[in-house]
């Protein structure tokens, strides 16, 4: 499981009355794996940023750090805002993967009560270890091939 | 989706202080899918037990609702402690099944906070849509084969 | 109990990633009350507004609410950015007040998971209850007299 | 504030299905006064009980602690289920008490989403700040004295 941060790992800042990470750096995957009983992902935390500002060195990472995971199955845990220009950046980048990817996040923050989070990282944990080899979406109850993962905004969700 | 009851339906119950139904006989299924914002799934209330009161009638009742279903993709919740019996009682009463019968459900009820609920039914709810016919279980981040559906009451979870 | 909005009353906003009143324009004060298990007060919404954007009609409103009032206890929810000001606002437009006017609000908003909000208006239904007529806020566990309540922007708190 | 644990303090136990107390034998007291963003309050855990297994023992010992506690205002968490006889027995071993000490505790533990513990415990720290020196309770809005400190089964709550 590679995290990248995203809404998924934001949490309330009573400051400025909105999201953002942990002052000190945390994501909150450990901790909802260990909600769901799900003992056996490895977590790296690769980065913890809004994916709305990703930049093309971002996504090289990204893909370096798929590319160098011993793991055939991955979880990248990402923001919601350009979950889909990754997803299509990996696929280009490593079109002959044999692994399986799976990109997922929430629309609501984890740290909030009512979050779409452990939703969307059960269905993931199960994608990565079924779906064929390739860079897939799952999110809302939905798996998405790379070229059609976007979300809908009007909807505040993803769906085909 | 189907509901039989379990452990992921229950409530606190002040006056005995311990787990049970809700009162009105309400399932959590459709709230838990809304927070997970998965709009589709069509939630069928067959029963609100726990499986450790099942009986032939019971499993009889769960096998034909399976067959009724127009639907190719069946999540069935169900509680955890005879999960596996109804996995191979199913399997036994339906061999040759064109349905992906997914069984799943949580150590710890949806209505307290921190519950394995949601991420068993994120990955119910997207094992269902792609794996092969017949009837499996998802607990815990994990695909089980009806044979192999078994509570690890050690460590509290579902596991291989 | 009279709402005029706050933190108390905000919710995630998926659009904006930030915090927002409800669109229906609820309030989530007899939820808070109904988990309390407290059933006795009555609720009344006079607005919903971020007290940071108060102006002099709106302190004019709510003194004449407090006026209106036939209850000699009020609880009165606020937002946390001018709750001294509006406190200081009414001591001195209801100098003689029979009424024990209690402010309280939150520095998280109740619909996202670990809120103080509880723990305040627990507080404040109490103090509201005991304390000599006049006008009070009750936060963080403290009392404090109109003219020394104000927030603890460092400590994120309202302290002595 | 003394900690003797109560219902307030009861984690669910996946293995019974039931409540029951952490078996690391923790309180939740701290975190629940960081939630309520309240620092300043010592906590003492005297003992983690239901109280409906206290004998004189236990009373006895609670007795002592609040004479031996070097505070003039006790928040004293206790079980809902002989809350008012604890309370009796304060008052008549502890008659000429120059403390404010104030009995508190939840119908529906902490850990469990929607607890009414927090609440009650805001009130509480208040109530044991400004009410007299004697034996009170705070639960669901409300001040006991001690003579009239009695849970209602039948709503589920502490009321007049």
């Amino acid at each position: 499981m590679i995290v990248t941060g995203g809404t998924i790992d934001k949490v309330h800042d009573p400051a400025s009355e909105g999201l953002a990470f942990s002052p000190d750096g945390a994501t909150h995957l450990p901790e909802m794996l260990r909600i769901g009983r799900c003992h056996f992902p490895v977590v790296e935390k690769l980065m913890l940023k809004d994916s709305l500002y990703f930049d093309d060195a971002d996504r090289a990472a990204i893909a370096e750090a798929v590319r160098a995971a011993p793991e055939p199955a991955i979880v990248l845990t990402h923001g919601t805002g350009t979950m889909g220009q990754t997803a299509r950046h990996l696929a280009a980048t490593l079109p002959d993967t044999d692994k399986c990817v799976v990109l997922t996040g929430a629309m609501r923050p984890f740290s909030l009560y009512a979050s779409d989070g452990e939703f969307n990282l059960g269905g993931a944990v199960l994608a990565a270890q079924i779906l064929a080899p390739g860079i897939w979406g799952v999110m809302n109850g939905r798996v998405f091939p790379a070229d059609r993962l976007d979300k809908n905004v009007d909807q505040g969700r993803f769906d085909l």
